[in-house]
């Protein structure tokens, strides 16, 4: 029973919750020789899945996804090892104040508890993901791909073994499920689960954050923008394009929708159109077309598409704001881009845009929590609270607040001759 | 239509974002004016909501919130003249690093958005919430009791007045609804709005955390703990909890269950029944009994009850793993307290009890945000996400990330020959 289970984790997670950094760091380092040592049967039951996968025919992209082999593997303990260096996010003093003589507030960062993830087929993502719980103090569930069900479970062997080799306070903090009722019964938990991320298609995001009052952390839609601003080098501005549509198209954060500037628009386009015309298709609205004729019609509802694909609406704009309007309106408020060379529209650009990450004069591809710097990530949220754009271990931690005093009572601080608050912050 | 209301704040929300923080201070202030002016009016109409109340035959404590006179005004204009004073949380620059040459990642602190909040009888409310939402650049959707409408409409109508006299951008930001069928739709725009606050009772919060998908930020249950351990100073450990148990029987950080170690029980109860017994209706376990035979039964319903009246439930507990598990199985991670001389016990109490407020040798009833100098609160969050504990400014704001480069791709940095990261905090 998976109630049996949380019980189980929720206790744990309160033991979890003060291991030393220097035990997790073990734990992780203990992960990364073990799955190496492993490395020949991990590959072994991917190739199982992978043969079934092929047997079934599921799409190509997919397959791709699921394979993992040995650089697959070197990079992951490659991530390991990089996580291990970075600071532990929890048990840090974040503020102190005095709030009166002898009584003082402190408010420190703890782990959140349990935290529920569903992945789909990479299965790369469940080690990721596991490390990062485990470097931040967090008991995790964790579903993956019924198509990587055999790499998963030797997967999350592995890192059991790892984990409880070095100590017992590891002891039911990595739980993977693996039926479909199994989810629906997590949804069901929120007196255990504190947040749930789910990582997959828009459909299936939207079907969890329908599905369940726990909250959730992540993104349904990436459908972002580049804008092509006035005053702007044509050359790179095309380059900036062409790498956030196509560099890796079905992603959340290439873009699905060009908006471009009428005054620069019968310079850019058909630059565009030249490099691009080969390898996507191009869709556009009625002023695009009369720069572009042979490209399609853009409707309303390509502004509302994330196609994941080799295909690229296209609007000319009058204004900057008219642009930033369009984002407003149509964004996912994940990821969208300006390119220009002027720098009234860049702090317009930055401070009007309502989005998770807002570009400026590069890709939408750097929105990601390598590139970021955090190390890893355990998905990218457009969410506005908590965390927002990609979530790191920052984002694994809230707070708690400690009071200590010499037995204050509130009744004195109430009322005529009250005693008054200091309120001093001390930290 | 609620909708075009919302889409009409959905705009003023990214200019209100961006509004400098002298004018929302400016906006606070004529607030304070206006309000003072119609003193009269204000008090006029809440004698017709009193009044009605009255006819009605609502609960005494009830009628008793509903009350706005001088003394509360003057209490709401101090409090506005306290924001005023606090730090702008938006705008604020939360970390930069240097990614690689020329390419400068900011993380800068934002207003959410749109907040819908639900609050029940107290007017005072209104203010309170309203004018945080200004400070901190949120747009609000309001939604009071019933019971309060003529009150609300009034202070509504000063607040836009005042707000609009300062400045045009504060258009839209301010909405306040009346009707059940609004909260209703309010619940499914999530589209609209990013965070919905409910402050009510324990029913009234869970039918909001089941009724929508947009996170929601507050908590159900108060059920706080006092935990007496064996090394305590009895005279102050039974002034505290008659203080956490009664100096304010029905808010959330009141003390519902009292847990109290074997080895001071025989000392400590008497003393506790003798300056309770008049006042509090006391429940106990069977040890209890052995100590308090004339109190009733406690059973394991109590444990779970949230009494918001003069009742205490008492548990003797053998050790303080026993306290702190029981607070973590019962509690509702909203506010507990221990009384101890003890200092293992202080660090394990703090460590491993998991909630919002852990308070060590003071009362629960400090676990606000007033008294922990927050200036104001919007609600008490047992969330583990966003804000947990008091909520004032700080959980107002999320963040958003701003990559500033000049040309950059993602295919350079990947492949072989890639350019690496610097990853160099600058601030």
């Amino acid at each position: 029973m998976l109630e049996d289970t949380l019980k189980k984790m929720k206790k744990a997670s309160v033991q979890l919750a003060n291991a030393d950094s220097h035990l997790k760091n073990k734990a992780l380092d203990r992960m990364a020789e073990l799955l190496k040592a492993n490395q020949e049967e991990i590959i072994n039951a991917n190739k199982t899945d992978l043969e079934k996968a092929e047997r079934e025919q599921l799409d190509p992209p997919l397959i791709k996804r699921l394979k993992f082999d040995a650089p697959k593997l070197d990079t992951i303990i490659h991530g390991l090892k990089d996580l291990i260096k970075l600071e532990d996010p929890a048990n840090k003093v974040i503020s102190k104040t005095l709030l009166d003589e002898d009584l003082i507030l402190s408010k420190v960062s703890v782990p959140i508890g349990i935290i529920g993830i569903i992945f789909e087929s990479r299965p790369d993502a469940l080690v990721q993901i596991a490390s990062l719980c485990i470097k931040s103090g967090n008991c995790a569930i964790l579903k993956g791909g019924i198509e990587a069900l055999n790499t998963n479970r030797i997967l999350a062997d592995i890192i059991n073994q790892a984990i409880l080799e070095v100590s017992s306070v590891f002891q039911d903090t990595i739980h993977l499920i693996e039926r479909r009722e199994d989810v629906h019964q997590m949804l069901a938990f929120n007196q255990y689960i504190s947040l749930i991320i789910p990582r997959g298609s828009n459909q299936f995001v939207q079907y969890i954050q329908k599905n369940t009052s726990i909250p959730v952390l992540g993104h349904a839609d990436g459908i972002c923008h580049m804008y092509i601003d006035k005053n702007v080098n044509t050359k790179n501005a095309v380059a900036v394009t062409i790498d956030a549509k196509t560099q890796y198209v079905s992603v959340c954060n290439a873009i699905e929708t060009l908006l471009v500037h009428a005054d620069i628009a019968p310079l850019f386009l058909p630059e565009l159109y030249k490099q691009l015309k080969d390898k996507v298709q191009l869709k556009g609205c009625k002023v695009t077309k009369t720069i572009l004729p042979d490209i399609e019609d853009a409707s309303e509802e390509d502004w509302l598409t994330e196609y994941l694909d080799y295909i690229l609406s296209i609007k000319v704009v009058k204004s900057i704001s008219e642009a930033i309007n369009h984002i407003n309106t149509y964004g996912s408020g994940h990821t969208d881009a300006i390119m220009t060379e002027h720098k009234d529209s860049v702090l317009k650009f930055k401070s009007l845009v309502d989005s998770a990450n807002v570009m400026v004069n590069c890709s939408t591809r750097f929105a990601d929590g390598f590139r970021y710097g955090f190390g890893a990530e355990v998905g990218i949220s457009t969410n506005k609270i908590h965390a927002r754009g990609p979530v790191g271990l920052e984002g694994m931690v809230i707070y708690k607040y400690l009071l200590e005093g010499k037995g204050q009572i509130v009744a004195d601080y109430t009322g005529e001759n009250a005693h008054r608050f200091i309120h001093k912050k001390i930290y």
